[in-house]
């Protein structure tokens, strides 16, 4: 089978993997506080523009998002989000688990908009309710879609108005990177007080490097992450795998190597007349396919189910830094060969 | 640098980077449910003669010790361990954050003893107290201890009574299973209810393997390790690890390999009268040296600092599966010539 | 001010004062393990015809949701309820905060419906989201309206067919009892697997009962009270109160005082042209006054502040158990005279 | 039966039953935000000698610890106490469920040694390890104990040199100002940074003040005290209890009451020859009785059991503010009587 149900299906980035044997028996200090790690945190802040920043690791995106937000809201408190996000359907209540409320806004395009973020603020609230601490978007959302600058400013200006933090959950920053017009890591940086620049999904093994544009809410952030077994013990291996990622652009060009892919299939689709669940910029596309076409395209290719809609289904489609040409073609031609 | 202060100073064993590199452009489906984990759970369900138990894997330790403790706890409840014990004093409160309060005993000889643990569950409890609700031990243990299969077998007898499972941490397991007379795996499959096998320290890059031999217990634990951000995206990277572990036997000679270069030291400390801070019959060893012969030793070689005492300083030195037996017989030598 | 915001101004009933000063100076054992609370929860279970339930007190409300909710999920569960349920409105995250979800579904006349509920319990989850553990409802609800017996049954049916446990909130189920055509206390009980009678908002001076009609459910859940911080030392002041309240129908009388009160201001601004923000059958009324009308008014009363609507704004009035006649035509005469 | 087992097996003073019956139908603002409430406060602030104190109230005492140390805390930070403290040992994990280890200290005549703690936090720790971030003691302590003021300096001045804030339980503190010579309420207001006035064992139907010398500790408490369900709807029946404590001295005379006949009984067991399991100069006594006397002393009265001792048994033996001169009188004769 040829998978294209989602953008982690594979291993890592062959410069990613070569530094993870190159650096194998070499004898570090554990948990994060070796060379590698601090060589990538220097990269990663340049490449921001953030020299001020603190940047830190986690293995996954869950664990980042938990640490970011449990370490920074008050017991009270909860985190804003859209109702697609990420923290609010797909983490089996991670961050309830930490005690704090996730405060669902309707999306508009899988987005949360700076309108309802704004009339949300706007409301008084007392002891009874829960307080909104922190504002969570993604980048690119669950759906694909992606925030414009002036969207990210527009809702980086109402956390500021009203004093409370934003974060920007980076799991698929690579592709959302390559395909945005406007948005790049300096502008990211400078428009948020923390995010995280997603590895798991684009070219690591696994690993998030955090960004804490803001320092001050990475005070004792070490505490956090080991308190939620987040704190790995051959730290470095994250240090190595975005060492790599950070070197000679290669972070940057799997995600173009996707995204260019992505653009592939999405112009055949269109040519086909094949209509999209959500319209998306980036690389996870959203066909709504006849059922007849899909179980043929289904002997050959995997996709993720997102909807059945009748005689007709809706799937994702993901290309991602491993993709190959060869296959995205073959999946074009066999897509127009069924849908007719 | 030469570093002994830890188990977890290098990568992976050679043949868990070589499988790792195999299979990594490999496409397959995320979450662990993969064929490499469906295959390395069934050898280590073989291997522990547990034809019934579920095995599933956690990323670390801690994550692994609180997935397990709060998915068998009831609210109320809180887990008896040792004072020593890991859970109670080196994982900043990870289970005392889902919860529950870690009830430590008076160790003895870093272990939990089934006389105190009989002792504390004779006593009647109400509703203002806590109740027990599991039992958690470590083998080794924090201070390199070992359980007998006499003191395993009493410990399990103590539980079973009071109908408490009983958790073994098994971290350093390779060096435990290496360095013990009479507990292997099918014996400790057989008196406990979970335990974990572990890789961080024991020639894995990371990863434990948790082994539910009550299986009722892993009852919904996807979900319990997708809530503590332990449900590795890529999580054939596990399956792939501890397959190349259990296959010929490469488990047991990393744990083998570490307790020879260990005894080696031992036995060059005992020649040159050098005491110890803790007995230890396993890879963990605690000398203590004069300030003056530590002093010229750290030149050279990393230990981790245990206690300081006076003109004298007890430090931890590791011996691991990564250990060479080049850098032991150096650091013999050097003890021999500093030490008078 | 003659005050109309809520029906928890006053102190407690005469019936239940009177009962607190007659056992002030006796002498009992403390934690609710007296003979008053013995026999209270012996009335409560023989007027609600559930002999095999088991009943237990708590300070307020909160506590109330609290305990039962927390005492019922699993960690990874989360509890349905309406998107105007009080637990996700109005308790400042005190689900969240023991670790879980609160699942928000559209209301429908601030209810839950039986159709939304069995939409969302027939979607296939999978170990990325939060399960559903509980269905909670109020009765009545947080904007007045009452269930039927017939949408009682149904949303009940269909959390048997789910297997997943009914609890509803009756902070104020004297009203909705006295209000109701339907559903009476021996109904509710058998329609449900946990309850609580409200004695807070019902003549008590505080005080709730909370009825496992499920027993199973009520599993060492003193340990759960006394955790929660709602193991009240002189328990007995609870038996006192819900003693003196189901001795003599005072319950049902104080619940029917109130409704011939409500009624009579309903019937006043229905005469007035008065519209109200929600229709509501029970003691809590959410008139939409012109604001020079409200101005006026509030020289004298004061109301609950709901909603402002440009040159309108809604409130709510609530009438209850201490609510004087004298006091409600005062109202109901100013009223008049101020909307013309 | 003559209850002696504990201090809360009565209503409240007649002070306090006939303010409440007095208030009983006045009309108030909820939540605690009444004019009796203010009164209260004001009384408080001013006997404390504490004009610039914050004061708030909680219906019990395992509220009222939970929410100040839970407040005060940030996630991987614990709470230091003796190991006999009450949020040890007798709230059933209340402390744990909001995600805080309580790090015990050994006890030495039921209290905390500033010298223990000083020692603890000399330790230096790092991010594996959960850091002390409040101290908590009992004034008197669960054994009766009392702290000096020179102790209560002592202890104080380490936190301040580690700026770790200072938290004194006062669930008995009526009966610890009685018979304490040199700790009256402002020099523990002034010598923590929060600390409460117990009300439910100290002549209160039930209730505790918190009082905030140090104010920054009391940001947003009221959202706390509503998310661990401890905002009572009826809150000014706190500010009525207390108003009526705090006048005319009723809070002094009740300690001083319950003071002098707990003289009177441990003057009986001296000279009896009784001796006592722990030492206690407040209203809590722990005399050793032969079996065979305490057998027949049970016919009449009721103790608590504090430990079996072979053919002896020590139990506890409280007076309180509302035991009756007739009663310990009578008591003294019978254990005269008995032990021969």
């Amino acid at each position: 089978m040829i998978r294209f149900e989602c953008d982690y299906t594979d291993g890592c980035a062959p410069q990613v993997m070569e530094a993870l044997v190159r650096t194998n028996s070499l004898n570090t200090v554990g948990y994060g506080m070796d060379e590698f790690c601090a060589r990538a945190k220097e990269k990663i802040k340049k490449i921001c523009n953030a020299p001020d920043a603190e940047v830190h690791f986690a293995v996954g995106g869950t664990q980042a998002n938990t640490i970011i937000i449990s370490s920074v809201l008050r017991p009270y408190e909860g985190v804003v989000c859209c109702n697609s996000g990420h923290i609010n359907v797909h983490e089996t209540g991670a961050i309830e688990a930490t005690g704090h409320k996730v405060m669902a806004l309707p999306a508009v395009d899988g987005k949360l908009t700076a309108a309802a973020l704004r009339e949300l603020l706007a409301v008084p609230t007392n002891e009874h309710e829960v307080k909104a601490g922190m504002v969570y978007i993604s980048h690119p959302t669950e759906t694909g879609s992606l925030y414009s600058a002036k969207e990210l400013e527009e809702i980086y200006a109402v956390c500021k108005e009203n004093e409370i933090p934003l974060f920007v959950d980076g799991a698929r920053l690579a592709y959302g990177l390559a395909a945005g017009k406007d948005v790049d890591l300096p502008f990211l940086a400078s428009h948020c007080d923390v995010f995280y620049i997603g590895g798991t999904k684009c070219g690591a093994l696994f690993g998030e490097a955090m960004v804490f544009t803001n320092p001050d809410l990475a005070y004792n952030i070490r505490h956090m992450i080991k308190r939620h077994g987040a704190l790995l013990a051959k730290g470095r291996l994250l240090g190595v795998q975005f060492d790599a990622l950070f070197t000679d652009g290669v972070y940057f060009e799997l995600g173009s190597h996707a995204m260019a892919l992505a653009e592939k299939v999405k112009k055949c689709l269109s040519e086909c007349g094949v209509s999209v669940y959500y319209p998306s910029p980036s690389n996870q596309i959203f066909p709504i396919f006849e059922n007849t076409v899909l179980d043929s395209l289904k002997e050959k290719y995997t996709f993720e189910h997102i909807a059945s809609l009748g005689d007709k289904t809706a799937v994702r489609i993901c290309t991602g830094w491993s993709t190959t040409e060869e296959n995205v073609d073959m999946l074009i031609k066999d897509i127009k060969n069924t849908v007719k």
